[in-house]
């Protein structure tokens, strides 16, 4: 055995409801698992010890929805937007420009960049989606970039139609569900529509992408009820998906739709937060019993956040969770967004990637806001 | 001359209406001092050349509101305020059972602590406040601990009335105008009483408290209108403050008196994103031409957090503020609600404190919430 023993565990978080919380604890990681948890009395030995002194341990976070291959900034119409101008998902445009013509060094530079970023917050499993690049060879590019960084790669063909095809809405579609999913697929685990009633996808061409995604082989997610009520959220649940994200306006049979297909749902806000809009209703989940995860949405244009304690903060601040809801949705809800058991938990079997927080608890993370708390992270059962 | 020259800097923000920001900027420090600030093609030479490589520079953050003097922590009450408790000051009672409690090693080793994080997030100059000890010792000890590690100690004798003296808050105020404030003053440069119509320090006890401050040689800054409308700020505002703190609940006639007398209004939107009040109307208050500063109010009731960079982009999505009228609070605005001309600010003869960030404009501390964007923090004149 080459297992490494973790004392001093001020709180261990496990977000498994049988192990739950442990006061003084221990941690015991055989290569890239853990191989026990406990209380520290009852620790076994080990080869290597390392003694965390009173600092709280929480399972690595899992950000389960980030848009990271891109080009390009989008800091003045950010300005713009803080200064009353209302957001519109036309300014994804911007960013598909810069993003067909960035070279494949430089879009994968950006993605390390921000995964290393993602990293020293905290996060050790990242979903990463393409969708700025909406020609065939840019897509398969932007999946093939991704894939060097995370096996949670997403097909989003179908973020906007762009330019080139805005009067012939009906040919991108048939792009998207056919030569570009084909290019595509080889480096995609997930398939992803972003479904708005207006500006975006509707019922029917979402049902069509996400079907014909799931031909390939793909699993569905989605992008639904961001900026209004709409179709997305009952699609995704009919479909079987393992999270529909964003559901910030939902209507009570979206709800009920969540319930009886266990579907998660993942809150991004980050997003209402950078584009100045009303928070989704995460109490409101949690009373229905849903799933809840939460997720940075790391884009350019509406949550240029990589910060999954600052996503922790806002959901206790603007959304009703609690420290341990919002802290339990960041690592474990964001698995089961992914369809996951081996992250986002600490518990024997699991992957050892954790997080040691310069604070005594857990509930640090959203009393401290905006404070960089994290002191270490591990990976595979190995500092990074 | 033994200066360094600084290139490679993307964006200079030198808070200098003069100066204004400069693309493609050097600068070159002498010692503790900026000796040149301009474009890079006409840099003078210098001993010691660093290049910035395309990054941002701001002048260091000066937080001039912060109670680091405690021992103790409040997530507990954090967390039941989150569940739906309201807020009470009632809770600083707490803490100054505990900071008496503790030793002056344990004191001095908090506010180390905290005034390292505060650094490492960009804040070269920070005031420090007493006022969890409420004894004549133990507010006294509290400032000896503060004065190493600032010049901007502040006496907060006035905090609240403590448990001993619920009876007799007027015993208290003999007190705090009297023998605290003979023990405190060699320690202080600035008095300060939370004034509030209930909970705190009514119009004639906070008269009472700054006037005997005043003649004690220290100078004037209150805590007014932060929990409802009140007699604060007026009365800091005839009393000459350099500052009035909060200003969360203000009448018209409270924004009058700060146009009239100049007297900076310190918002601390820390406090209301902890306790999950409203925040206060930053856009009104520049409109009518009133000097704003942001600071953290970092204390372990009602605003944990260190970070300038999170005041600055909650100041711009929840209080109106522009990027750049953001970071000029927190920076020249900081400085002038410590009545100080050397900090905040890049230009000849200014301390050559300044941040580094991890990011070609200013505009990514509000564009990029949470994450953490300084590279580099500059203290007289080195890297630290």
């Amino acid at each position: 055995m080459n297992a490494t023993l973790l004392t001093g565990i001020g709180l261990l978080a496990t977000q498994d409801p049988e192990l739950g919380e442990i006061e003084n604890a221990a941690l015991v990681l055989d290569e890239a698992r853990v191989a026990w948890v406990g209380s520290a009395r009852q620790a076994p030995s080990a080869d290597l010890h390392v003694n965390l002194v009173g600092r709280c341990v929480v399972p690595g976070f899992v950000d389960s929805h980030a848009h990271l291959v891109f080009a390009g900034d989008r800091s003045a119409e950010f300005a713009a937007r803080m200064a009353g101008m209302p957001y519109a998902a036309g300014g994804i445009a911007t960013t598909v420009e810069a993003t067909r013509a960035a070279g494949d060094e430089q879009l994968t530079a950006t993605v390390a960049r921000l995964v290393e970023e993602m990293r020293r917050q905290g996060t050790t499993t990242v979903e990463i989606k393409g969708g700025y690049g909406l020609t065939v060879h840019d897509e398969a590019r932007s999946l093939a970039v991704a894939r060097g960084f995370t096996t949670e790669t997403t097909y989003l063909g179908a973020h906007v139609v762009p330019p080139e095809y805005a009067s012939d809405p009906d040919g991108y579609l048939r792009l998207v569900t056919g030569p570009m999913l084909a290019a595509c697929a080889p480096y995609a685990r997930w398939v992803d529509v972003f479904c708005e009633p207006r500006g975006a996808f509707d019922a029917d061409a979402s049902r069509a992408v996400l079907s014909a995604g799931a031909a390939a082989g793909l699993r569905p997610r989605v992008h639904a009820n961001q900026l209004g009520p709409g179709p997305g959220v009952q699609l995704a649940c009919e479909l079987g998906a393992a999270s529909v994200d964003h559901c910030t306006h939902l209507s009570a049979a979206d709800v009920a739709a969540l319930v009886d297909s266990g579907t998660v749902a993942t809150l991004l806000p980050g997003a209402e937060f950078s584009t100045r809009s009303p928070y989704p209703d995460a109490r409101r989940l949690l009373a229905a019993g849903v799933t809840v995860a939460l997720a940075t949405d790391c884009n350019p244009g509406t949550s240029y956040t990589t910060s999954m304690p600052f996503c922790i903060a806002l959901a206790v601040r603007e959304m009703g969770m609690t420290p341990a809801e919002a802290v339990h949705a960041a690592t474990a809800g964001g698995a089961a967004a992914l369809d996951r058991d081996d992250v986002g938990v600490l518990r024997p079997g699991a992957r050892a990637d954790l997080v040691v927080l310069d604070a005594p608890s857990y509930v640090h993370l959203a009393y401290r806001p905006g404070v960089p708390l994290v002191a270490q992270v591990w990976k595979d059962g190995h500092p990074v």
